[in-house]
């Protein structure tokens, strides 16, 4: 069994949440004010958009570099591929609700943000999961270098971590929860998951 | 004829299946109580999206597995599989359906249940057919071994009776049908479809 | 240039566009009357889905099969596959429509089920140009036998005709051309587009 | 890395975005007047339908067309790549907002045919970017010809100076918008990227 239809199912269910992220921009149409208070009203619709579609860009990057070192395939890594698959769908979810609830007072912007940055941990520990089952069962084509594994639970503690502090920040303010996410997303463009493809 | 492009588009059809499953997640947004209170009101629709998504993702493991040894397709199995694919596309529809009846008064959770069972009964059935036509029809890159039709009739078996079963149990409690679902996935995870790549 | 990305291209839109038409199908929900009444008051509905999947999947099935045996792609024929996908799309807004307003009093069904026609009209002329211009341009691995031309003229004529056929009756019942457009989708299933696949 | 993954998944979204477009065509259903007055009315909608699917189209062969000839993928390309994403995810939406409006009285069809033309202008840009970090990085399998780059400038550049005048006459007309991204479109459907597959 190749990786060749995992890549397939997981490129096309990652396409899709990307895709669907766009559907919580859309205005209510003519009759709710002028359009250009509706768009500007919804700035947190667009940065929200903004950070989880680079989110769910990252993730793809990370899954393309270590899947494509990988010469097996086995049915738990199957199913754990299929846990971080569940996160990404939710991601499409969790933003659209982040983003409506942003600027409403009370509890909401709390709850909805906290929302957000569990799914996100939910998702960094799924890959995790998936990257230490690939380490731990030589399904990799270049075997990684010794410092590989040390690197790799650094990389994906400090995420997890991250994500962990995001969460906790949402009950400060929902908007630190965004920005912190966006800051990660950044570290994750400049640092990417090791292992992964050597040409990279 | 080879099956790469059928498996494409059934994994196509897969993906946006699993992934319009969150749709049905949306919260109705300010002016319509607590965040938390609409979140944990929503309870079956947390729950009918992780067993959907276990239901959807384990259709494409057996598919993976069954297609990944096939040779040979014919025009027969292009629409037995069509038809396969018409009842994956439904579960999205049946989901929702059965998560926002599942707590009504009346008959209606019953019906939304008995609903959500004969979706995954005709799936069940229609896998079925294809796995049927696949092992009658000489496909097989290895040949199944001489054991593998009676297990699997049993296999087969066992999951559309299972599914009876869930249909039946939707006029008791619309909750149950949503278990058993639960426990005929945590089944199909651990029990895989037979006569697939053998390297599994 | 391969076929492998016109083919995966395809592929994705005509899966996505699948898997949209179960999109009309939602219910109400609680406060629209009984699940049950809900449910059969809308068999247009599951009516229009049935068929409407059918065609879109024999789509599929015959681009399948006629670019399975191409050996070069043309600039032209990328624009008259864009052509035929532009009418792919609209089928599921064009069965929502009709499957909406089947029941309706006055000319609404009549409008509804012309414009479900017209979209199947425009489908099927603009799969033609795709498949004269393949044959015109010498794009086959297996040159077509001699009566190919003939066979296929016939056969596409047949299937134009038969749609023009559905959209006149329109103006005489919505159901009327449902039901053609389904025993089209029945012939189709029987009769396949000549000078694809050898192995078929 | 090859560059087989990074086509799948840009295929996939804009396979998804592509057909999201026809979301914006559905009527309102019975009770908002006839249905063929519905249809009229929303003449904006099945325009801008048409030339945004045009325009994703183009999208698609001018990306297939570069990355048929590529032999190498870097980790800047894959970001440059999901830029050029997120605009084309947009289009959808940008494409809604416009039909909505584009009737509209006072500012409300300027500002949304501004929006609609940024989107263009943030594509094409991106669109550059990812071209002559291509060509800069010796990233071919045919070296482009010496004249390739002035071409491309002046091609792109056309390209970004059109969607400019579009943004510019939105405040004049947003149909003037709508009508210069169709001609935009048409001149890429004869004029095509340079330095691409040389079998074209």
């Amino acid at each position: 069994m190749t990786t060749a239809r995992l890549e397939a199912f997981s490129d096309g269910v990652l396409a899709v949440a990307i895709t669907l992220l766009s559907l919580s921009l859309a205005v209510s149409g003519p009759g709710h004010g002028p359009l250009i208070h509706q768009i500007s009203d919804r700035w947190p619709s667009f940065a929200a958009y903004t950070v989880s579609f680079f989110v769910i860009g990252i993730i793809w990057v990370n899954h393309h570099s270590l899947f494509g070192n990988l010469i097996r395939v086995d049915r738990t890594l199957l199913f754990l591929n299929l846990v971080l698959l569940l996160f990404v769908v939710l991601i499409p979810f969790a933003t659209a609700t982040m983003a409506t609830y942003l600027t409403a007072s009370g509890s909401d912007s709390h709850v909805a943000a906290a929302l957000y940055g569990a799914v996100l941990e939910g998702m960094s520990l799924s890959f995790g999961a998936v990257f230490f089952w690939v380490m731990g069962h030589d399904h990799l084509r270049d075997p990684a270098s010794p410092e590989v594994p040390r690197t790799a639970i650094l990389r994906f503690g400090l995420g997890s971590a991250f994500y962990l502090a995001a969460i906790a920040l949402a009950f400060v303010s929902a908007a630190l929860t965004l920005l912190v996410t966006a800051i990660i997303a950044v570290y994750y463009i400049f640092e990417h998951t090791p292992g992964g493809d050597p040409s990279d």
